[in-house]
């Protein structure tokens, strides 16, 4: 049982470990990757680096929080239940999470909206049952989403580039994804693939996560927090995953001030 | 004429000039050493850092702002009128100001508080017209503040650790000061000195600044602020000036923060 976990090795989630360490917390970090911080190629604006990728900041980060005796794992959180956390070969439980998920990242294909796709096979799935279905999205996160649906439908279709071993997947560019005929439509190519339902499985997404735990987002799938608590009883959020400016320096004082929060939470269990 | 002089080259200062510069402002930086972070000798919970010295980190940022063709200036603010900001020997305008002068230092003698002694010559020399007073502190901001109480009076003792060429100048360590007998009595080794007032001229100190400028601060001296703005237009406080962690971190995020709502402010302007 952790004091917290944290969902995110970026700014914000390495932050906080190393704030929660220092309380004496019991923490374990668990990150996919080092997200938009990993793809910036310079950063000249965090105070104290001159000019830094962000894949070498993000790593001076994780190992500076490995060096203070933090657990960091590099695994893909699928689901979070409660205060469990699975990712796919294991469950963690915590008495809190800090999600430090960072930006969400939307399928960046066009048409894409809310009103069209779902994001969470385990809460949408049941309106599909014996429909025929698209899932959109790639690997472990994607695979677990399609063994939900399967439980509601035999009629799935794949969109991915994964090299995952399914039947029905159809490995293609998606153009754009769109209504017709009281159907979804997706456009690959110049084919026109049309479903009662289209799922996407982003993970490391904010919004997969939100649904699946009713966590509240606002208009840009950002969670709302009031002083990073979110409405859920010991899920905190911090960093780009919140409204702010999505800059590493902010991120860092989020991880800081919710380490704070946490802490106090901690006390009062 | 600059877009923004910010008081202090600290984390918080250097943030925010960095993030203006970015917004192709003029920016000029004074700061008279740096602050707390100079004297912290060991920092491991600034995200990117496995450990450095504060003075280290403070030198690093420093450099970083100036590698960015931000002009940093070493010097004292002695005083703050309106939007001019002189030092001993110059005085820069500009259209807004930063304050991250960092924590107060308060002179760190026993008995010392706001009923007993006056941080402001300006503001309260006026009613010590003639009288016997002391002024307690050293460098260039006392000389400023001796200047200031000569108009209302010739009987001034100076307390300092100065070496200035003052008559009437005590050196020694104060043990106390404290009220008798409707006086106020400063007790150095042990002798009691009588005096109807007290001055304390301690630069970089937020309360001083805030006194002469009629800024409002809370009861820890810290600048009230609404999102970085100060009750006086055009100036905004950040950093370990305000009320919140005292940590590098925060201090950054502040900068980044700051710089935004001075951005927003110079575009109303």
């Amino acid at each position: 049982m952790y004091d917290c976990i944290i969902i995110g090795k970026g700014p914000a989630g390495i932050s906080c470990a190393i704030y929660l360490k220092r309380f004496n917390k019991n923490v374990l970090v668990i990150g996919k990757d080092y997200g938009s911080l990993g793809r910036a190629k310079v950063i000249e604006n965090y105070y104290g680096f001159n000019s830094i990728s962000g894949l070498d900041l993000a790593k001076k980060g994780e190992e500076q929080a490995k060096n203070l005796g933090i657990e960091v794992i590099t695994d893909e959180v699928l689901e979070i239940m409660g205060l469990t956390v699975m990712t796919k070969n294991n469950s963690y439980e915590a008495k809190s999470i800090f999600l430090a998920t960072g930006k969400t990242n939307k399928a960046n294909i066009s048409g894409i909206d809310d009103s069209l796709v779902s994001y969470c096979a385990t809460c949408d799935g049941f309106f599909f049952r014996g429909k025929k279905i698209a899932l959109i999205g790639y690997g472990d996160f994607m695979m677990h989403e399609y063994d939900v649906l399967k439980n509601f439908t035999k009629d799935i279709t794949i969109f991915s580039n994964s090299e995952e071993n399914i039947k029905d997947l159809i490995n293609g560019k998606i153009k754009k994804v769109f209504s017709k005929d009281e159907k979804k439509c997706i456009l690959v190519n110049d084919t026109e693939y049309l479903f009662d339902g289209i799922f996407v499985a982003s993970s490391n997404d904010s919004m997969a996560i939100a649904k699946h735990l009713g966590l509240i987002t606002d208009s840009n799938n950002k969670f709302e927090v009031d002083n990073f608590k979110t409405n859920i009883d010991g899920i905190f959020a911090g960093g780009d995953a919140i409204d702010g400016l999505d800059q590493v320096s902010t991120s860092v004082s989020d991880g800081a001030k919710a380490a704070i929060e946490i802490n106090k939470y901690l006390k009062e269990e």
